[in-house]
């Protein structure tokens, strides 16, 4: 019998459709493709990318050149652009204003062939580092509501190029799939006077059967009502509204529990595409008691149909249960 | 300069990205691709179908047997199951119900090789009331809360087969995007006391900036914020909230519209995979004075990314007003 599960937050259903079920062997992995040509990510074409904002780099070596271990520099064909006032305007009903932001890259690794799943913990923790150093600069613009930092892996996850690179947009407006989270974690709160993603975390370590893994400071889980086979989320396990008010220290265990995760569902998987976004609280308004944030990280296993982008309703073939139970299996 | 517009119904943003501009020319279609062998949808093929619901037939056939221009039946591997009960419970703090619902596959053609860009105005205002007539059936159901009506074509658009056909789910619960158009809906008819959509079809008419093509009982436009180039709406013209009263006369204008609006995109942009959702009122509680039925059409030209879905913030490289210009200069 298929099931209909609701999200606890946002309250989408899903359909869990065990009639099309599909078992992770159902799935084939587009496996690593890499290509030969012309990379403007790798070392040594830094002059073909606009000029730097950060870089971990010795230092005997200068911006712009190679030697660098990771890399952050603002997107060529950014989707906003830095310069330049809102200008909040209506045209008769409508709403609109300039497309102000930033859009910036960051390089995870200078080697080409390497997967973000494949790098070392360390060079992970550089690459979260690098995410909340450039959310900390960015939060000074007054201009600036949100800063989405996200990945895009493989070109049917939306990746344009296939050297390992995540982005980051600041926007002028809080995204509505974050808007819809913290109106359903207000809910949740004025009803219970408790975080929904805390009590979310106490019944996953007590029901044990949508854990992927755990370590002193985070959890990752399938989801209840997860959108997509392997759907996976990281939470931290002590409440905290923002990602970008992280500690040194705990970004060594979330690099950790990233690392298990990519590597599991690579190696089971045989590196699907991929997405991950962070949610966290908006720049200016934290909501420090309800939201909770944490990484949702999507293989790209399934095609979605029009259907789940008319109606908001996704159709999974795979139980969060099966997902879990088979990615604590697979041997990193 | 990019622009951030607002859906003004659900209020989700969108960015109109001028710095990645595409032309109309710029996305390659990806043609009809007829592939030979077996297909269960074919004439002759009947018994691989679960037995007909409805058929357009000469009243010398019988059911289940060739000779039909127009068949629907249940989906054999549905996403839902008739037979049972909701038995809605909660597990800890989710939520859960049995997937009790219908699926049900719409066969518009009996000709494998026709895209329903190409049939018969009359062979399409066929297919609208089939769907109007099983939308009116399954809502004697009181254990449905939504009939879906929607269109994958191609498999990019997440069609499994390539037969030209329609799909039909009676769900349980409202969509959560259709709840989202009836909460801005109550929103704007709150403030305003008027309906939202007939305050855009009075806009886009004087505008006429967006206007695909309008007859005498239909509009077709590209939205103010789509988040998808040449998405593109079909609105009646005159207020109904929902789709499945729709009057016979009604029908035939609708086919109209829909038929130049498909073969204006497959003709203009080469038969690009697409799919179109009817958002229509729920089945119990119509919200007549604010709900207004619509077609929302997407072709599939762009690589979605993790981004969009983690945010709900979609980026469109392709402004409505160009879209909507090269429309209207497509000769069918």
């Amino acid at each position: 019998m298929p099931e209909l599960r609701k999200d606890p937050v946002i309250g989408r259903w899903v359909i869990i459709s065990t009639e099309r079920g599909k078992r992770p062997s159902d799935f084939e992995g587009l496996g690593k493709k890499r290509t030969e040509g012309f990379c403007p990510f790798c070392p040594g074409n830094e002059d073909q990318t606009p000029p730097e904002i950060m870089a971990v780099r010795p230092s005997t070596t200068l911006p712009n050149t190679s030697g660098w271990s990771l890399r952050v520099f603002p997107n060529k064909f950014p989707a906003l652009r830095i310069e330049g006032n809102l200008n909040r305007e209506g045209i008769g009903i409508f709403d609109k204003m300039n497309g102000i932001g930033a859009h910036e890259v960051i390089v995870e690794t200078p080697d080409h062939n390497l997967d973000m799943a494949d790098l070392e913990t360390s060079q992970i923790r550089d690459v979260l580092i690098a995410y909340r150093n450039r959310a900390l600069d960015l939060k000074k613009d007054p201009r600036f509501r949100y800063v989405l930092i996200f990945k895009n892996q493989g070109v049917l996850a939306g990746a344009s190029l296939e050297h390992s690179h995540s982005q980051l947009i600041a926007t002028p407006i809080v995204p509505k799939r974050v808007m819809e989270e913290i109106e359903g974690a207000k809910r949740y709160y004025d009803y219970k006077e408790r975080c929904i993603w805390c009590d979310i975390i106490a019944q996953e370590r007590k029901d044990q059967v949508r854990l992927v893994s755990e370590n002193d400071e985070f959890l990752a889980i399938e989801p209840f009502a997860p959108r997509f086979p392997f759907e996976t989320w990281i939470i931290p396990q002590a409440h905290q509204s923002t990602f970008e008010e992280i500690e040194d220290s705990s970004v060594e265990s979330l690099a950790g529990i990233l690392k298990e995760v990519l590597a599991k569902v690579c190696q089971g998987l045989n590196y699907p595409p991929y997405n991950f976004v962070i949610h966290t609280a908006p720049l200016i308004d934290h909501h420090e008691e309800e939201y909770h944030w944490h990484i949702e990280f999507m293989p790209r296993l399934t095609r979605v149909a029009g259907f789940e982008w008319g109606t908001g309703f996704y159709i999974n073939p795979t139980p969060p249960e099966e997902a879990a139970a088979f990615l604590r299996g697979v041997e990193i």
